[in-house]
């Protein structure tokens, strides 16, 4: 029997062992969704407190119940370890470790290449490896393949696969997680492709296979930077609406009832949270190296990063109509989450604009109810302060960051002597309302 | 009884009579939907031959059914005319005249002006006013109404109303028409918002009122803006792809797989039709007077006008790996119209790539079986020539510009010895096809 039938005959039989490497919000649900359907699944991360959560069955990701967790813990279908020797038990690896960008905006790929490192050093012959992290294109064949065939001695296609399959985790999602949302898979080898689809369905309903890792790579581009590039889009057009004097989320409610080539996007203080802020970097770096130049994504990247600022001056703005300046006085932001309802600050904008407002001499306070500490980029440390009817009095200002649905709307509207709101929570305004 | 009650009477009894002016692609559609429902109307226009072709039962818009039109002109529900004095008849006027660019791509209002000019004139009081060609915020309210006040010395609320409610029309779209796709309106008063709404739901299903014109000037803006900007996106990587040898339609296939928050465009030569290609320059044009910078907006556009030039290169690169220079050889395009299965060719990229090829001392045929000639920008014409083996093989290179259905793709493979692909037409690759 080749390398090729054994694998297909153990996954058939049901007694692979399914490595994950990175337990994050991309990782643990796709251990969790393997052990679920009966696969044996073995967690890699380097972060000891979160392997010891999952292996006395604690939960620390809010898509996942946490009785599922407990459950799959309990059948010893999911057991996690920082000992990244066990790799050589795993017939089956997948990689969801981040890939985070420099603070040049260059890609981090320092992630990528220890698990490459480390799977090739321990992986046992018969291997499919397969990368979840967004990259940019040609990174599984370009940047993976020679470490992992340096580090091994082994050598593709004979004696293991690659493939590349990108993560479409949304958090909070209600209708669409790791199960339902169906997966691109791009292999090196027709080999590699049958078998990463035997492997990935028994955890994921429908695999849309491709020709090839970059194609995959590059459908996941595509995903987020249609995203950036259409908030970068209304977050242009608002500000010219607030000039104009029309109110943009009143324009974007028309426009939805067009019942063909028309999806919605909404403004905000910028886009925030791993993929969509980072991606378009991703595709900058690759494409210098062919001396092409993304006029479009870098002006839609340009306006995100840009986003802050504005909301600086909004802030600014309406505690002027008060005969206030930013100096001295207190700002109360509502939400630190990049989106509502999850506790995930990365990249969030709500960050960025505090650490404007104490560069400025604010007094900066916070609340999230998913969120009770945060740290800027600027190293700047807040502990969530209680949200009642006295903290939202004594702010000379109070900003709505997230449209977290535990805010209540009306209490704050009440007791707030001013109010700028980035996220159109208040729908009926008044005096005291600025919104972006 | 004041105006406002003596209207909403007569529609309710349906004694109105409505104006439409302009009777193209967006004028003759609404006509025929009013008439349909038994609304007396008038279509206004200069063109004789239009005028005469309405009257005849003779129909020239492809999305209108010639027995549907011969219908409503049979039953005199339905009359068209070359003199304007006969807006005094009309209890309601909709504006459907062309707004296009001058040639140094600024908004051209003279039709516009033109037509408010002559219902300044001729209107009766009590007459209800709305405009649907696409143009930039305010145009109803700063450019519109003090012509009409002028030249009628009627004063607007008291007797006359006016609205904006921009056209939807799809040419080609075989699920969406005028009737079933939900319509935007914006009036300036409580009042005119009523009476729209009573005179526009006997031609429309679906009625969506906002709250001013200038909020329904920016819906029809952003949706367009929307589409220019996806397309330009989809451009831009297309472009990018092409030199990392990634096919883009394999890309935009597997994205369309993610269930939430993707909606595919596919690349093509530019951007064709009298909407999506000049509305972001009505839109940069009322953004100067406001002093801001339409970046994203403006890359956009930047590189839908790029195309053409781009294709041209594709072109001369396929020749090439032949040993053929564009000057001498013979170009042969399939396609002249900005989208499939239509016969408008307004702003369709194809020509402005015919020109440069003329420019470059090419030859240049083409076969479209909906647009039998054409005259480009630079005032080059052609009749379309037939579409078979011969003029296949002739070509030293066949470009595929509109995916008109008719066209017999295994045909066109066969025969021809070169050809490029801008449209994806032909699924199974060999040598001798170039694609976008």
């Amino acid at each position: 029997m080749n390398n090729t039938d054994n694998i297909l005959a153990k996954v058939k039989d049901n007694k692979e062992i399914v490595g994950i490497i990175g337990l994050g919000y991309v990782g643990l649900p796709l251990a969790v969704s393997f052990a679920e359907s009966g696969v044996t699944v073995i967690g890699f991360d380097k972060n000891q407190d979160k392997v010891d959560k999952i292996n006395h069955g604690t939960n620390y990701i809010e898509d996942i119940r946490d009785a599922v967790l407990r459950d799959v813990v309990d059948k010893i279908k999911l057991s996690a370890t920082t000992d990244f020797s066990r790799i050589n038990e795993c017939d089956a690896l997948l990689i969801c470790v981040p890939t985070p960008l420099d603070v040049f905006k260059k890609p981090d790929m320092s992630y990528i290449e220890s698990a490459c490192t480390e799977i090739g050093k321990h992986m046992k012959a018969g291997t499919f490896i397969s990368l979840e992290s967004t990259t940019y294109p040609t990174t599984t064949e370009s940047f993976m393949l020679p470490i992992i065939e340096k580090e091994s001695a082994l050598k593709h296609g004979d004696d293991f696969w690659l493939a590349y399959s990108p993560e479409r985790v949304d958090p909070g999602n209600k209708n669409f997680h790791t199960r339902n949302t169906p997966k691109v898979l791009g292999a090196m080898t027709p080999d590699g492709l049958k078998i990463g689809e035997a492997i990935y369905t028994k955890a994921i309903d429908s695999i849309h296979p491709v020709s090839s890792p970059r194609i995959a790579e590059m459908v996941k581009i595509l995903e987020n930077t249609y995203r950036l590039v259409n908030i970068s889009l209304i977050n242009e057009l608002a500000l010219l609406a607030g000039k104009m004097d029309i109110n943009i989320w009143e324009v974007i409610d028309a426009a939805k009832t067009k019942p063909f080539g028309f999806q919605a996007f909404y403004p905000g203080p910028g886009i925030g949270g791993h993929c969509i802020p980072l991606d378009p970097f991703y595709l900058e770096h690759i494409a210098k190296k062919y001396s092409f130049d993304l006029s479009l994504i870098h002006t839609a990247g340009h306006i995100n990063m840009r986003m802050p600022h504005y909301m600086y001056i909004k802030i600014s703005t309406a505690l002027n109509r008060h005969k206030k300046a930013v100096n001295g006085s207190k700002i109360f932001f509502l939400g630190v989450a990049y989106k509502p309802n999850i506790n995930d600050y990365r990249e969030s904008p709500a960050l960025d604009i505090m650490d404007t407002i104490i560069h400025k001499g604010g007094n900066v306070s916070y609340n999230d109810p998913h969120i009770s500490k945060v740290k800027t980029n600027e190293g700047n440390q807040f502990q969530s302060v209680e949200l009642n009817e006295m903290t939202l009095k004594e702010a000379d200002c109070v900003v709505l960051t997230t449209n977290h649905d535990a805010f209540d709307v009306d209490f704050i509207t009440k007791h707030a002597g001013l109010i700028v709101d980035m996220r159109n929570m208040i729908k009926e305004g008044n005096d005291n309302v600025y919104k972006l």
